[in-house]
């Protein structure tokens, strides 16, 4: 699992940091995902290699300005490029309004390609195309806003030396077994794939969390879990000043409850634009250090700022690698 | 009056050219005017000097996206920097429709300044706020598209020995005739502003055009202008390969209209993706020198090809300077 962050900044964006957004690859495949489109995704794939061709479906946490308004701009441009293929875009109530105004009031009206809709805060949502399999938890924010827990399917081992005990001959059958369907042999012996198939390799599992004031609405599904990217907009000294209203997580929050999930790695993000690598005292502004510190104080295990344009591999063996 | 290109591209951004807008300061004043504001424009800013709460209006040519896509953004990211004096937005049919839909939809419902809007493809669409007076030029496009011809408001310079000359009192008579208005002197004669007053300079004219096939329609308002920025978004022999539905002007188009006109000033803009500062036979792109050469050859005048963050003066003696 491959992920590189397209945008970390909170609200607006700054230099260095844009709004919110995050591609995701699942094993070697070019197929991508994306969590969340602020305005300016378009601009920030030109300088990764993702090509909109290659997106297959996107997931939008909420209808904030920060986490949509590059969609768009984003499908416009996909048509441009002379995608056909169809794109799903997973999103709370909305989304499919808003694009769908944008583009009735801005004379958009046959993308070559079908836009399918499907309603994350739907109870029971779940997302599956045989690569990855995804749920929504939901968070505590202003508007309705979702987490999403994003889990790989790992390609099946088959046990070579059971099938040819049981004499199921190779070919369709193995096929099918593998793909995870029970099979009936010529003796009307019934075989099911979970006896002969195993995972390649423990699924790879992450959170990838909205806007949110309550981390621990996640404590359940962490236990589930590799890794998390969550907001920290706030430090406690400036969320202090700042007032609850807002409705966004602080760093201390996070990592106290990442640390009762014992979870390996967590990766703060959405940053407010106070919080800056080089602070100075006449900006008023403060050093994303202080975000870190918070948090490490609190979190003991792997432990990373996000920064626009970095990329990182969850290992197989469950490690993190930044690319 | 200054002005800055924040986008030169047309249709999707590039690495190096973002979609359409452009910056405009009139005089020494920092607040200044947006012409179209595509996807990415407040990030472009975030380069420029513009601030967000010296934005005075914006002028949109037309619904397409590439040209407006950075609205709400810009809009939502004032708003969150605390600006409270109102936006003028002057626009044609569905802009409004737009932004307020964009609104309704991603929770954005109590902005702290008004939205003005504008119809600026109503009769005799007229703007003036004195420092300049604005009108619009329909263009030919797919969509309802307008040019914006723009005229500073110089200062009007007083002609001292006339007023004394004729017993005008100096002080808050004076001050009415330099604001244009005509008094009347308590011995009941009539001063009118004309006879007294001039303007300090010749008033600095340009025009910025929408998308438009037929460059033509701008003939009558070039013999009014001292600089027009128009797109040339292909050369003849690509419009050839690509065709005429997209309703864009080549280079070639454009010289000759501004020959014809006899046009001290032009800047050519909103550039296919295909044409590059480093073209490559693999990629199929050409050179932006392309472009230069088609037009140079009808047109003798100061020609330019825009490129994004570049700024111009013009400046009272009509000369154009490289900022």
């Amino acid at each position: 699992m491959r992920f590189t962050f397209l945008g970390t900044s909170a609200g607006t964006p700054t230099a260095q940091r844009n709004v919110t957004a995050l591609a995701l690859n699942i094993g070697e495949s070019r197929d991508w995902y994306l969590v969340d489109c602020g305005e300016g995704t378009q601009h920030r794939l030109l300088r990764s290699r993702h090509s909109s061709a290659k997106l297959k479906t996107i997931f939008i946490t909420h209808v904030h300005g920060d986490h949509c308004y590059g969609l768009p701009g984003l499908i416009a441009s996909a048509n441009m490029s002379g995608r056909t293929a169809a794109l799903t875009i997973c999103a709370p109530d909305g989304i499919e309004q808003y694009v769908r105004a944008t583009f009735a009031h801005t004379d958009v009206h046959n993308l070559r390609f079908p836009l399918n809709f499907v309603r994350s805060d739907a109870p029971n949502f779940y997302y599956s195309d045989g690569s990855v399999e995804v749920s929504a938890v939901a968070m505590s924010h202003r508007v309705p806003c979702f987490a999403y827990h994003i889990k790989e399917i790992p390609p099946n081992h088959i046990d070579e030396v059971a099938l040819d005990a049981l004499g199921v001959p190779r070919g369709p059958l193995w096929h099918q077994l593998q793909q995870g369907e029970d099979i009936v042999l010529a003796s009307g012996e019934r075989v099911a794939a979970s006896k002969v198939c195993r995972p390649a390799w423990p699924a790879r599992k992450m959170i990838v969390g909205g806007d949110n004031d309550q981390p621990d609405l996640l404590s359940e599904a962490l236990q589930d879990s590799d890794l998390l990217i969550h907001e920290a907009t706030f430090t406690e000294d400036i969320l202090a000043k700042v007032g609850p209203q807002y409705m966004h997580s602080t760093a201390a929050m996070v990592a106290k409850t990442a640390a009762a999930a014992a979870l390996p790695h967590l990766i703060l993000t959405h940053f407010s634009q106070r919080y800056r690598k080089d602070p100075s005292k006449k900006a008023k502004t403060h050093s994303v250090a202080e975000l870190f510190s918070e948090a490490r104080e609190l979190y003991q295990g792997n432990l990373l700022l996000a920064e626009d344009l970095k990329s990182y591999q969850l290992e197989k063996d469950k490690s993190l690698s930044e690319l």
